[in-house]
């Protein structure tokens, strides 16, 4: 598909979410907030849908007993819910205090700040004439930054060079201006005098680039003070690496071991964009795979696979979903693998992915700080070594985190399999992977484009929709009794009397509801109804007595 | 239950909390944080299951069709989830920047910062000789704060007051000491001179009292400005007033409608304590119910006893829970009715409850300010009403947050009534309502004592334990069939042959599993097998193949 109709189609997928209560702007009537989303009616039960089978699927069917096919072993997963502000100290031990960053460059003049890797524009070159001579002077360069993440070379952006450079026209026709658009991440500090940042009146008012942190911080208790510090974790999985302890000694639970956490994230995304995509609130669904060292290479490649097949037993096509191996020089140093699960998103261009969930191998890098600290070494990296005057830059709790195997006898560092989505990317992706658009007849038969949001059944915020035909003959009040009974059943379904058949059948294909049921003449005279599918269109007859069997089977069965 | 036994009864369950896995203190090997708590597995599935309860029994089942008992007529119930970060005009408009605070003050000397209505003291008197006329000099009085909320008239504090009125001893004889200790809010700011703030070591260290908000603040963005300040929402109902509009826009419900939310919400608490209950970061679960206003009272009353009869229904004993209607003058001036559902926690002295939800009548004040802006009146209190200047302090969105009723061909703002419970709270009393302690004979007959939690077997963590009576002939194997089969059912079962039956027993009395299931030999001769009633101690006999539907059953009935 062309980016054209890539990007028309996401225009469509989020007005759809906005018109039918998915997703909306948080605090839209005060005019929105950037990077942060409210989920409506449907929205709600959607993400609740996909929460719930993360968890039943995750947590919830695994036989401690015998192992699933294609795991090396049997093993157990239990859940925790730890808190989004937790103890300063983790983040300093977990690295995000000092490398949880993003470069940024502050313009002293317009006092804006801009994320150095975000920053695009161009050189130009030319020769300048020293007129006390009458010779031509060295070569200079000059830097006009467009807008961030613009690069498109323009008129204003010539005069821009002209009247900021004070350069005569005569002057500009010897410019040459270079073809690519470049980052300011790639010129030397020593030449941010040659540079313009956006809406400067003057060259060389960046101030050299700086780490950004993007924990959100905030403040507890009364004092109000610095040392009071705290921040809003940027990922859950701390949260169960400082239980590890707490979680063994309070269950039964053996190695391997599997421990699950669904909650709320926070980062302070400078450019959040796409949707939901890139948001500076968002959930995660993480876990943290607990398991002797020399078996966490067949566990690794065990999670990778197993959590790719989940999106794909949700309903993602495999040609719109990749998973990519990290090459080996993208590694943390601890890591012995990472992979990203990706999916095709419409807002990207043609062939390009967007994270779904990463599936790395930790070693024993998280339990180990959290028991002995860390230190930056050389290079910036964090590490779990002490300095020369023999402590940790951040000393660690100083608990044993170790495991006490009863079987060999033996005590060690567990290593850990960490597969970690997102849960509002992963509802995402069910959004663009469900709409469609195809013809179906209308109330008098002539085709019509119709849109269709094809979830999977385990997925869609309601299952079935019952509707009386007509208005009259008895019919609302057989198809009533029908949504009851699916009530009953605990089957999420609606009940519709309201204008045409046909114009019914299109408000749940649009909402993806995949079973329609419409009493009519004949289910008074014979006790049957119509079942229609939303995906291929076909009608059965069924009894009325079946209804309710039939939608729960399928529902099993998809 | 004499206050000394209800506080070891709260140390007993705090500390099975701990022991099983409920919960633990967040960041506990950082030595944890104050205010916060982390759940751990069957604190987690404990929680999500009353979640879980609180999302079926309010938005799944409530049919749009007919009403339910006792409702005025029928109505509907959807949900949303919003940002915990919200745009910060929110919480001008709804009175949480200007009123949602304490009162503080500070030690100039110390540093030290208090919570005005928990610093209490006393007052001692005395007359004191003027050496100059060798007269008696006018009464002076001062006032002594002990340490927050200690109120215990002992020698040092009396010493104290010697020492830092710079009296004598003999002076101090003419002392004469209040009997009641009372809190310095009661005390006028111009008799501050007379009071010692703790651990200063000279009077009139205090500064006057000052509004404390308890929202949490936050910066969103790259600049770091306080402009861009926001803040982690104290309560979820905002983000369901300022949805409002595009919740009817974007579905076909019409009033009355409920709008529900289960979300974290944060207050910087300045004295967290008793456990979970006041903690800095908590869970809501909130429904804003939309109605028209001549019917609001009507639906007040509703609400009232159907949120109490919640609670029951999940094994609240009624002798435990209380009802409070605010009297009139406790009443917010455009609220009709506001009652509390409180428990009555161990941690608290008898008879006295603590809130575990407020119902509350909020007329058309949360949405007309939305709509039009507030003023902060004589009283101090927020109103909506236009200044001197005919502009509110906080102007509102601006939009038209009304609803066209188009039976009546009638244009209003509905009104709110608000049930509002804490899912922490919640979970914690279910966790002290489980918690007993009786006699059930061990493995050799005797009685002893038996830790029991008897949840309700929809909250139970889990619903089932099936057991081999012994680790051979057979048995592991024909109870591990019986076992799949109940987790194929989709029921929370667990499986453990280590130890003695009685302790197994045991195990699951304590994590309040409702229902163990025992292979014996008579399983392997007769196919049967024992299923044990958690509460009665009941055993009865059963054929195997009957196994998962009996539980399902029991767990359909309960």
């Amino acid at each position: 598909m062309a980016d054209k109709d890539r990007s028309t189609l996401m225009d469509k997928i989020v007005a759809l979410c906005k018109r039918r209560g998915f997703i909306f702007q948080d605090s839209e009537i005060y005019g929105g907030q950037n990077g942060f989303w409210d989920y409506g009616p449907l929205g709600t039960e959607l993400k609740r849908n996909v929460r719930n089978a993360w968890w039943e699927d995750m947590v919830g069917r695994h036989d401690p007993l015998d192992p699933l096919p294609g795991a090396p072993s049997a093993y157990q997963m239990v859940g925790v819910e730890t808190s989004i502000i937790m103890h300063p100290q983790v983040w300093k031990v977990s690295g995000h205090y000092d490398l949880f960053c993003d470069k940024m460059v502050d313009c002293k003049e317009s006092k804006g700040r801009y994320r150095l890797d975000h920053t695009k524009g161009r050189w130009v070159e030319g020769k300048i004439a020293d007129k006390s001579t009458d010779t031509v002077g060295p070569v200079k360069a000059y830097f006009v930054t467009a807008l961030v993440e613009e690069s498109v070379l323009d008129e204003t952006l010539t005069k821009k060079a002209l009247t900021l450079f004070g350069m005569k026209n005569k002057e500009a026709d010897k410019l040459q201006w270079k073809t690519e658009a470049v980052s300011l991440a790639t010129i030397p500090v020593n030449q941010y005098v040659d540079v313009v940042a956006p809406d400067a009146t003057k060259p060389g008012t960046f101030t050299e680039p700086r780490d950004f942190n993007l924990m959100m911080k905030t403040i507890i208790g009364a004092l109000g003070t610095e040392d009071n510090a705290a921040f809003l974790r940027p990922e859950t999985a701390q949260g169960i690496f400082v239980n590890f302890k707490n979680v063994m000694d309070s269950t039964r639970v053996k190695l391997p071991v599997g421990i699950c956490q669904i909650g709320k994230s926070f980062r302070n995304e400078i450019t959040p964009r796409n949707f939901t995509f890139r948001s500076r609130e968002f959930e995660q669904m993480e876990i943290e795979f607990f398991c002797k060292p020399d078996e966490s290479p067949a566990w690794y490649q065990y999670w990778r696979d197993r959590r790719f097949a989940w999106y794909t037993s949700l309903g993602i096509g495999p040609k719109h979903l990749r998973l990519r191996d990290h090459d080996k020089d993208e590694l943390s140093h601890y890591s012995c693998g990472t992979a990203d699960i990706e999916y095709q998103f419409p807002f990207l261009a043609d062939g390009e992915y967007g994270e779904l969930e990463g599936v790395a191998h930790r070693g024993d890098f998280d339990l180990r700080s959290h028991m002995e600290g860390k230190l930056k070494n050389e290079n910036g990296q964090l590490v779990v070594e002490k300095g020369p005057d023999g402590q940790p830059k951040w000393r660690g709790s100083g608990k044993d985190l170790t495991y006490f195997d009863d079987q060999t006898r033996e005590r060690f560092l567990p290593h850990v399999i960490e597969p970690s989505a997102g849960a509002d990317r992963g509802t995402l992706a069910f959004i663009c992977e469900a709409y469609h658009e195809d013809e179906a007849p209308d109330d008098k038969g002539q085709m019509q484009t119709r849109v269709v949001m094809k979830f999977h059944p385990r997925l869609a915020p309601i299952k079935a929709a019952v509707f009386p035909l007509v208005k009259k003959d008895g019919q609302p009040e057989k198809a009533k009794e029908i949504y009851r009974a699916l009530m009953a059943a605990g089957i999420a379904v609606t009940y519709d009397e309201q204008a045409a058949i046909g114009k019914r059948y299109r408000r749940q294909d649009e909402i993806g509801t995949p079973w329609c049921i419409t009493v009519d003449n004949d289910t008074l005279s014979g006790d049957t109804v119509t079942l229609r599918d939303r995906d291929t269109l076909e009608q059965i007859r069924l009894p009325v007595s079946e209804v309710v069997r039939e939608i729960a089977s399928r529902l099993r069965k998809s």
